[in-house]
């Protein structure tokens, strides 16, 4: 643990079955006056909209609601969100949904007491918060980001083409408390699922293939692999498997609540790619992230060999008898590949809506950055291409 | 992750060379009135002390002293130092120490407004906290409890020859803040240190044998103890290894502050053996731990052998091919004998001050838990006198 960190994380999680008979416990820490923040149809066709709106009313509150957040939350929407904050008061934000919502909800409690800007301040500038933040609440349909547990929110500038996440002060914008039943994402698609999956595993991936020393936060990131791994093979085969879908959900939970990075320089290349390609393609975030990650891999693995060896033997269980280094590491990139074939994930561009001509917009457009090396556009264009 | 649960842990860890840049912004958010709680002149003679005075005279703070604090801390030493907070109304507790100093501190913090007897309701009848906490702070010196993080505090009661421990509810009982540099524990002799090495693992132990599911939680146990592992082995070599030193005490925090053990059944009958061999021998509490261990491990495991083999897999790499369950397990068992040897620590009660006398009394008064298999006091007693 070579380099110095302070860790301050206060969410307050409710897991399990009965995790929403805490709900109105946590209402009840909070002024009248909620913005009610969610999806589309899916948590009316399910009930939870119902029973979300029995708790609001057993409370006492007053409620606005802001739906139609998209799996890839827009600025605009962001923009209608601070205004209903500001014109109903809002003493909380309620975001029921998936990791899109509560991105989108904490955005907006970052944006509604905003002088100027906010994209332009937060997003663009990554400029200090200097205003106050209104309080967020979370109940999860859908399970991959970690929204629930950080203070990350990834926003898309529809006019601009631009996708960015900005990590706010984790103590200042993580959810005060988030409700996490593993019943409530039964009803995501499989699609949907393997996507968070691998969301997931990217998340664990980005923070792991970086660094040379002995870190604690290494071993820990592979266990969660590890549980992620055998948790996906069950789920796949049965989506309703109710231990395998709670491992998945705490996996993501504790893959990016940053606990798990601490004293760690990390890589988040791939997703920095994948948020371009969502920005043209409006792909679903895991799958665009399983398609880049295998050319990614390949093209840097080199870089930092010894990890990717390490990733082979501990996390894919590659024997190295005989074998030599750059061996091990490439059998464990294929054990990856092989996996996302496995959840039935595409494995190219072309299938998930991106066309050649977007290419070069991608890789000129994708920030620069990278756990053991830096590409720079001519190489991210290759990968694209490999990826195409 | 089958068992529902709530977590909240929001001590702020300051961690690294440079934790202490953070002290006097944590002391500026609390009253004038400090409670110092130290243990015994380690700190004077490191200079952690004047460092420490420095700074609380410099934040305008009156301070009142607490000293003396043992490596088993006292019930008297508890209510002297609730008497203290009364008298001077202390606003907050700023313990400095290993994690017995920082057990007395919260032991104090639940004690000071506590009408009746504090250790009947809290720690004999286990009774709900029923009066204000004052705040604790801690800066560590040694490492090993996770005191620091979670809401645990053992006490001993001299006059009643108990060792009881008390965890509370985590958010209102674990410290505020805990400053962490691995360099105030390279003063901590050997002995301690692998003592406190031993302690850290009987923790990830004691959370990992139980249960028969999938849970996320044990494959981060294992992780953090192949991290322990790896850094212990380091340190016993070169105590001054900075790497392996703050890699040691980060497994504790992580080892202890509840986040790996969510969602587990779990077992903690070695601890209750140790806390009755530490009430009668007053020995180091992970060198008691380890020499239980032994015994305890070899007579329980055919109750969770699965678990026993997966420990010998996953931690001590033990190749399955030809070999029973049974010998699989029990290889598993031989190697953490092994790690022991290797860290020189000793392996008999006699070793510790222990007389045959305190045998049955040891396992008469010991509390009866455990993970696959709750022993009786007869059972107790013949692992005891194996480790005799």
């Amino acid at each position: 643990m070579n380099i110095d960190f302070t860790y301050h994380n206060p969410t307050r999680i409710h897991f399990g079955r009965t995790a929403m008979n805490h709900l109105e416990e946590e209402l009840n820490l909070y002024g009248r006056n909620i913005l009610f923040v969610y999806g589309k149809n899916s948590i009316k066709k399910s009930g939870l909209y119902d029973t979300v709106m029995k708790a609001l009313a057993a409370c006492g509150k007053r409620v606005t609601e802001l739906s139609g957040i998209n799996s890839n939350p827009r600025y605009t929407q962001v923009l209608e969100g601070a205004r209903l904050v500001r014109e109903s008061h809002s003493d909380l934000i309620l975001a029921v949904g998936g990791g899109s919502v509560v991105d989108c909800a904490k955005a907006i409690s970052v944006s509604a007491w905003c002088d100027g800007d906010p994209w332009e301040r937060y997003w663009e500038k990554g400029g200090k918060l200097a205003n106050p933040v209104v309080p967020v609440g979370s109940i999860l349909t859908m399970t991959g980001t970690a929204s629930e547990m950080n203070s990350g929110s990834v926003i898309t500038h529809e006019e601009k083409k631009l996708k960015l996440g900005r990590v706010f002060p984790l103590a200042e914008v993580t959810p005060k408390f988030s409700i996490l039943n593993p019943e409530f994402t039964f009803s995501v698609p499989k699609y949907q699922m393997v996507s968070g999956i691998f969301d997931i595993f990217s998340h664990l991936m980005e923070q792991y293939f970086s660094g040379d020393d002995d870190c604690v936060s290494d071993y820990l990131l592979e266990g969660d692999m590890l549980a992620l791994i055998s948790a996906a093979r069950k789920a796949v085969k049965d989506p309703s498997d109710y231990e395998a879908r709670s491992n998945i959900m705490w996996c993501a939970t504790m893959g990016l609540n940053k606990i798990l990075a601490l004293s760690k320089t990390q890589d988040w290349e791939v997703h920095m790619i994948e948020h371009q390609l969502g920005a043209y393609t409006d792909c679903a975030h895991g799958i665009g992230l399983a398609i880049v990650s295998i050319p990614y891999y390949r093209h840097i693995y080199k870089y930092g060999l010894h990890r990717f060896v390490r990733f082979a033997q501990n996390v894919w269980k590659v024997r190295p008898e005989g074998k030599s280094d750059e061996q091990i590491a490439l059998e464990g990139i294929q054990c990856l590949s092989d996996f996302i074939a496995e959840m039935g994930i595409p494995q190219r561009l072309r299938d998930v809506g991106a066309t050649e001509e977007m290419l070069p917009l991608i890789a000129e457009s994708a920030i620069k950055c990278g756990g053991y090396h830096v590409p720079d556009t001519a190489e991210v264009l290759d990968i694209l291409k490999e990826a195409y």
